[in-house]
């Protein structure tokens, strides 16, 4: 065991994860039942082409033990991108399902990410060492990393290093990106007949790896839960103190369901989704000028306090601001010698006077801070280093200008003190919840039952979440299903669709009926901390998101 | 009942807090069993002559019912400065106990802090206006304030409003400073024979209202929790992603108290204790060496990662800086309207040719952003915002330097990039832990036992606090008691002695014997969620620090 855990470690290693009942019953060696082929959600013709070998699969379901002896199976098992609460349940569902399959099987894990397979860096799983992560959150079992996996020599490294090692199973944890080429691994593998399956599990804290056939990906029923804790803390405080307006920020740069489901979890003052700003293409003077006619609208009601939520990727979503980045990646990029050699004015001057019209006016709105952040703060490729520009602080400078325009004019007299926060590593290695703890190690197992039924270019898939868990049914999608061709440097990829919060369906469309209310009473909720132990109702809820989208 | 609140808060309202033997069994009209008289901390004969009528009273503790009629009381209690989980437990078990001794008392909550009492500002509080607030965090139920109550006029406005309502007893929850004003009310109130009591409440996350009779204020145990959960959950992340360092600041301006207690709780692999840095008499450049030596260290062994802890206020602890601020606040206060019209430049030339050579020395070594913070961002009185200074920034700046030299040298070859956090808001409002909700539920019913007893100038105290509740020891401890002088603003003031964190006692003596390991092991430690449910050695263990000081 670690050395002295925490007694919430020790007490929470005992915890047995809740299994679908198939799996429960007869463990991992199951009957596949399949479907007809399948069609990719789009561009069908250019995605099967792509893949000849793993397009077309059946949906898969377990319903039954299968009446073959179980096959002898060496997998290896790699976490791929950020962490997020579960990932070391998955690897001991995994385990559990190959070793109850046959003692003999063995599970490999590679180390730092993906690279951990074309470096052969691996460890060999043993019980003892799967028991000192169970339930426990991180990704330290093996470490995660970025690398991607997506070229022809590497998958030839894959196949020298599975051949040597006996390895003839592959599960790839990751987002969309790493199931992209989790997919391509196995076509290439199908192709060369190398007699190595993959299989994928569905894991990202910011939720928009979900689909008909993903009802949410892991990580993020925790995630959220840790968020709206402190969100709900501070919210608590806001309400005591009563003078100070809190701008939190929340991890998430591609789509906004971890903001919409704290907003639904926590009811905040305010709270942006940046989808709803890209689909009503609003301006970023739009956006603080909405804000301050919350503040102002609380003000006359005697309340200089409030929180307001931001996701981290607003700005990309502000087409005015998302234009301006582009340009000033283009010039910068193509004039970074010269530009960099120029007096801060002087530079000011360059960009004001190569970018276009809007781009300009959108530039010269903003804090001289943000206006430096984005000429200085750029990467190795020349590109402005969105994650790094602070937008809760934009936010703040921006409605603070406008308010004191108002305040001038007399038709705002109120207070606008503010504390800004950002939300993210706090939650990304949380120790999962019931709900992560029993859906992760169900992924886990699944995979090893997908193993054992021969399946590669699947993705495990654990569905009927917002029943009880021995309720949820077990089975495979075949990667292809989720795909589609989207346009990335240039060129045709074909990618698993990203899930973007939907403004036509129920949680936004809930969040929406609601916030005008959140605006005017303080309808703040606090959720408190994540409890393990305690009565059902407290301890096995799930998201509010899921519950919106299922029930 | 608070419309639709969370399930956690359904499942915590019907929390029964645990209470004292003599308090469970006996109630609340108790005997008070007094010891000698006392004498106060320090300045003995200065204190007794600032309170004559409070000086020397003895020590109350209640080990039995009291033989007389109880009392009929209308009380108020009113909250003071910054929020402190257990807030709302303190009031409903000086109301509990009120009503106990006599269904006829009753209790009004004055609103917005001392203000509340001046302007004559109140609720009356009834058993569903309580029931609704029970083992909550915040102080929303009646709001808190930071006014100062410590002048005569403010008595008599204090006097008459009692007066108007029958109130006969005040209820003071607050820090050092609150108490210390209580304690002048009640001396006032005596002197003035107005037949009203005034009873203190210790309250402070901070930790630093505490001494040989109060063992800790309430707050501190669960805020510790909060911010030991978040820190876990990012030391998790740094161990698992292997590429940052994290910095994060802990709320604790005057004392260490909460920095020390969270760096035993989860053993990081940097703590710094502003009391060691004032003692050594530290420079910055002494502490970012320290620090980029246990980056070097660690990049040696192929870390590139770590977690620093940074108290709040450390900045003021490092005496060439104090001083600088010091020279600042003269230089800039006595100077304002001509400063205020020198642009940038010319403000760094006129603060370099003024202050002294040791200040100009650290005021040089600092990055410009924190120098144009020293000079831009001043309060109305001109003096520099500390607060507002991000100290952990700054360190991460210098120690950026520092690294690039030792690079340039060869003798340093590793990556330094980091994440900063604040932790403040996050714990402040925070549910209360089981041992917070039942300490502070006691104090308020201890608080109520002493009025019954007629006491006035009196703190609440409730001791031996690492047994089990019933054995705790319920009594009253003279404000006077913990008395001394100290200077401020120019002035002899009588105040309650700030507990700072001592070098030669247990806690910081038990942090420094390990983290010289805790910079080359990783020795993390992930404390998780305060759970309320579980097993005891998870749900009621109290803070590492209060163990170690009385056991």
């Amino acid at each position: 065991m670690e050395k002295n855990i925490s007694p919430l470690q020790k007490a929470r290693a005992d915890y047995k994860p809740k299994l679908p009942k198939v799996l429960a019953q007869f463990g991992s060696n199951l009957k596949a039942s399949v479907g007809g082929p399948t069609e990719s959600v789009a561009d069908q013709l250019q995605v099967k082409a792509l893949f000849p070998n793993t397009y077309g699969l059946p949906v898969v379901t377990f319903d039954g033990p299968s009446a073959d002896k179980a096959p002898s199976i060496k997998a290896g098992v790699i976490l791929s991108g950020g962490q997020a609460p579960g990932g070391h349940n998955v690897i001991a569902g995994l385990y559990d399902g190959l070793k109850k399959m046959d003692p003999q099987n063995e599970l490999y894990g590679f180390k730092g990410g993906p690279s951990g397979l074309t470096e052969n860096k691996y460890v060999k799983f043993t019980d003892s060492f799967i028991d000192e992560y169970r339930n426990t959150g991180g990704f330290d079992i093996i470490g995660s990393g970025r690398t991607k996996l997506e070229k022809e020599e590497q998958f030839d490294t894959v196949i020298a290093n599975c051949k040597a090692l006996g390895v003839n199973a592959i599960v790839i944890i990751g987002g969309d990106d790493s199931n992209t080429n989790a997919c391509m691994l196995a076509e290439y593998l199908l192709k060369k007949k190398a007699g190595i399956q993959v299989i994928g599990c569905p894991k990202t804290i910011d939720g928009d790896l979900k689909n008909e056939w993903i009802e949410t990906s892991f990580g993020f029923d925790t995630a959220t839960k840790v968020y709206s804790e402190i969100i709900g803390n501070i919210q608590r405080d806001a309400n005591s103190a009563k003078k100070y307006w809190h701008f939190i920020k929340l991890m998430g740069r591609s789509a906004s369901h971890i903001g919409l489901e704290c907003a639904l979890k926590t009811q905040p003052t305010y709270a942006i989704i940046s989808e709803e700003v890209a689909e009503k293409k609003m301006t970023l003077r739009q956006i603080v000028t909405d804000i301050a006619k919350a503040v102002k609208t609380r003000s006359d009601a005697g309340k200089d306090f409030g929180v307001v939520l931001v996701p981290e990727g607003l700005i990309e979503f502000v087409p005015e601001v998302k234009n301006l980045i582009d340009e000033l990646n283009d010039l910068l990029a193509a004039n970074s010698e010269y530009f960099d050699r120029l007096s801060d004015d002087d530079k000011m001057q360059f960009v004001g006077s190569k970018i276009s019209a809007e781009s300009a006016l959108a530039f010269s709105g903003m804090p001289a801070s943000i206006k430096m952040q984005l000429l200085m703060d750029r990467d190795p490729h020349g590109n402005v280093q969105v994650s790094r520009i602070e937008t809760e602080r934009l936010l703040i400078d921006m409605v603070g200008d406008i308010l004191r325009i108002w305040k001038a004019k007399g038709e705002y007299k109120g207070s606008f003190s503010c504390q800004n926060h950002f939300l993210g590593y706090e939650g990304r290695c949380a120790a999962p919840s019931n709900f992560d703890a029993d859906y992760c190690y169900s992924l886990g197992y699944t995979a090893s039952a997908l193993i054992g039924a021969g399946m590669s270019g699947y993705i495990s898939s654990v569905r009927y979440l917002t029943k009880s868990a021995d309720k949820w049914v077990a089975g495979g999608i075949p990667l292809t299903m989720m795909m589609n061709l989207e346009r990335r440097h240039g060129k045709d990829k074909p990618v698993i669709r990203k899930a973007l919060v939907e403004l036509d369906k129920k949680p936004f469309l809930t969040f929406a009926s609601k916030r005008a209310d959140w605006i005017i009473e303080d309808a703040f909720q606090y959720p408190g901390p994540i409890q393990y132990f305690g009565p059902s109702e407290v301890c096995d809820l799930t998201t509010v998101t899921l519950e919106l989208e299922h029930n």
